[in-house]
């Protein structure tokens, strides 16, 4: 921690906000997570001004201050890969495994969405996420200008994408650039955006093909499905004679800057196409489906680690992860991945917490913008209380906030230096109104008696 | 549900507690888990006077009234198998395999340990059990008369054993009785107690031998690790040419009543001895710390359920769990059993809420007492608040409940009748001037600079 010029002077104006009197979590310049103490952080225009010691901003203007004493600042969590508006969902597909739970349920129910749907499953997913700590999310869902017009109403920074499937002829593709074009950069920048083909399985080599060229054309990113499970990879293998990782090679998305979802169906020799390929890759974890879904495998951490991947992490949508919690996801991706290794030592707390702040940044491709509290990054944040006896005594904060804090402990949620929740008070949305009026289109939505779908999964 | 007479007389003395508006769960006469919507539940001298609706107790009166509405009861979690004042230990020995954990570690600062440790740690474990729904727990420590005192002060029900090894001498085993006879029935009955030998590879067979007999004569049971993981089941084998549950078996302790801890190197070949075994045999599951110690297998809970076993919820200490966090268990338990047996339609959200209600009461021996919301069970229970975001909508309320529900939502429990905590507000115990003094005493607690352990992990 670098102590910074934060002394009151009379030229300058008052910061926007002063947090001060927590520990704050902290990379050095070898990324190795540490905490400062008595901290405190100046936000000035959406920006971390600095961050210095609660002494020194003693006295110093702000239009608002918050004491935090007994708590913890750290980036704010990102979700990497989730289809938010599948709140509206959450609980309907029990105990299926993964053709089921699409084609007899999940599927069908989607053919009936409508876009104010979309929009109320969106407003709630995001109460749930801010009230646990999630300031940023990577959606890949339909109606996405609903999802948008959500994001730039309550506050919270996305990367958005709108769905497609082959099955929808060139439309589907067609609408996909056309979202990522007119939302690129709205909400002040808080909304990036990208290309969003489901999966291999699902959009055709020529699609992928006409999309990464898309995706160069107009220096956009990629985030689709891909590998999810090991089922995937053999049909893949059996059908085609070629992983999906091998797809996405020989169509050109590895030359893109892409987000793949799961990938636990990355096989070994995948991986030399992973290390060499083009553009940015980075893959999302989200351990909680995997289990439920009895997937053989989960996501190769350590090998994508070892040739320099970026894992970050993610719930996928709540009709599988049940919740949106990515604290959870935090943790459980650090006690799946010591069992999956054999080896307790792998995937530390601090790997984890690194997981949760810079690899998870550079996974939706803020690398550069949030991920860390450090001068210059805009002011994405989370105050978390460490006072409730689950957390205490604190031997190690590092494990303390991975396997002991849980996403309840967030008090205080702040996106582009805007306070989106304060004492667990949200600030930008009505979640009882929400709740009544989707209850009241939940028979409609849920209605499968016409027998349609909007895709086979047919892996 | 069967509304019971509720209706007010003149002569009947008010309830002394009435829950209204809630949903409410139940067993019916197959045990299969049900709710009854807009209920209610009249408390008398600490138990369930009836379970009926939210109209036919309008007008009774009664000493205290919670309106539940938007709220569901069940019975209290009960944490199986835990070291509750290894609270002050939580985060003390992370990402470490079994061996070193224990012989670099936890045993050296246990040799430090004190009764005023013993007793903070034990309050501390108590204020989370009860902000996270837990009304009763099995504790296996050292000191445990001042873990007595606590559940006496706190307001909950425990299973109280004190351990020991054979290390100890003959005195281990005598402590051991003594502090079952000396708090057998105590703090009003809420107070049962079992013969604690630490596991068949610290206690020997003639120790084990003894301590059955002795089960037998005081009419006592007997709790204990066995087969932990599958190394212990290994190298018992290799030493001794039998199996942990065969030690178990040939030593008498299976012709006791037995909760055995763990077992996740239970045999297939041990599962006729634990079928055929004389007295009342269950086990506890706590599959957090098995994923975290990277074991390889988990608890055979498909197996011991076959042979109509038992398995109750546990968190084990929270030097290796990181939190006594039963809410959490349910759901990883859900989802490790899926992931392990490769089959998403096992361990359902009713089963694993079987599994944490009438399954876990059988574990701890109050089958016929707690686990269910029944006319004549003790009134422990816990209302757990279904408004927030990451709860709604509800489409199945045994998933919510399992899945989407954190321990957080708890917001009242109740024990014997007596409410512990209200609204988040606890009742029974002072958090901050327990955390103040144990952080006082932490570090002559954490101390290794002696040298001395209290055992060595052998297996």
């Amino acid at each position: 921690m670098t102590p910074t010029a934060t002394t009151p002077t009379t030229t300058e104006p008052p910061a926007d906000l002063v947090i001060s009197g927590c520990s704050v979590l902290t990379h050095d310049d070898r990324e190795r997570i540490g905490f400062a103490h008595d901290a405190a952080i100046v936000v000035r225009d959406g920006t971390v001004e600095s961050v210095t010691s609660a002494g020194a901003v003693r006295g110093l203007a702000a239009g608002e201050r918050i004491d935090a004493r007994g708590q913890v600042a750290l980036p704010g969590l990102i979700n990497c890969h989730t289809h938010a508006p599948m709140v509206a969902l959450r609980g309907l597909a029990e105990d299926l495994p993964t053709g089921e739970w699409f084609n007899d349920v999940i599927w069908p129910v989607e053919s009936n969405l409508t876009a104010r749907d979309v929009e109320l499953g969106a407003r709630l997913a995001c109460a749930e996420m801010i009230r646990g700590g999630v300031t940023c999310f990577a959606d890949h869902y339909f109606a996405m200008d609903a999802v948008a017009a959500v994001v730039a109403e309550c506050g919270m920074r996305a990367l958005l994408g709108e769905a497609y499937f082959s099955s929808q002829g060139p439309r589907g593709r067609e609408r996909s650039l056309e979202f990522a074009l007119r939302h690129r950069g709205s909400a002040d920048g808080r909304i990036t955006t990208a290309l969003a083909p489901h999966a291999p399985y699902t959009v055709d080599d020529a699609d992928l093909a006409a999309t990464a060229e898309l995706a160069h054309e107009h220096a956009l990113p990629v985030h689709l499905h891909a590998a999810e499970n090991r089922d995937q990879t053999d049909t893949s293998l059996a059908r085609h004679g070629v992983t999906p990782v091998q797809v996405l090679e020989r169509t050109g998305i590895l030359d893109t800057d892409v987000l793949i979802a799961h990938g636990t169906g990355i096989l070994e020799g995948d991986l030399p196409l992973l290390e060499r390929a083009g553009g940015r890759t980075a893959v999302a974890t989200a351990p909680r489906g995997y289990l439920r879904f009895a997937w053989p495998t989960t996501t190769p951490v350590r090998a994508l680690r070892a040739i320099g991947v970026p894992v970050g992490l993610a719930t996928d949508g709540a009709a599988s992860n049940n919740s949106l919690d990515v604290w959870e996801s935090m943790a459980l991706t650090s006690l799946v991945q010591k069992s999956t290794e054999g080896d307790p030592r792998w995937l530390t707390s601090r790997q984890a917490l690194h997981h949760a702040t810079l690899q998870s940044a550079r996974a939706v491709g803020l690398g550069d913008s949030v991920g860390s509290l450090a001068p210059g990054r805009r002011a994405d944040l989370v105050l978390v209380d460490l006072t409730g006896p689950h957390t205490q005594p604190v031997h190690d904060l590092a494990a303390t906030l991975v396997h002991s804090a849980r996403a309840a402990d967030v008090r205080t949620t702040v996106v582009d230096g805007r306070i989106l929740m304060r004492d667990r008070e949200l600030l930008t949305i009505d979640v009882p109104a929400v709740v009544r009026e989707l209850g009241e289109r939940l028979p409609a939505l849920v209605d499968r008696s016409h027998g349609r779908r909007v895709q086979d999964y047919d892996t």
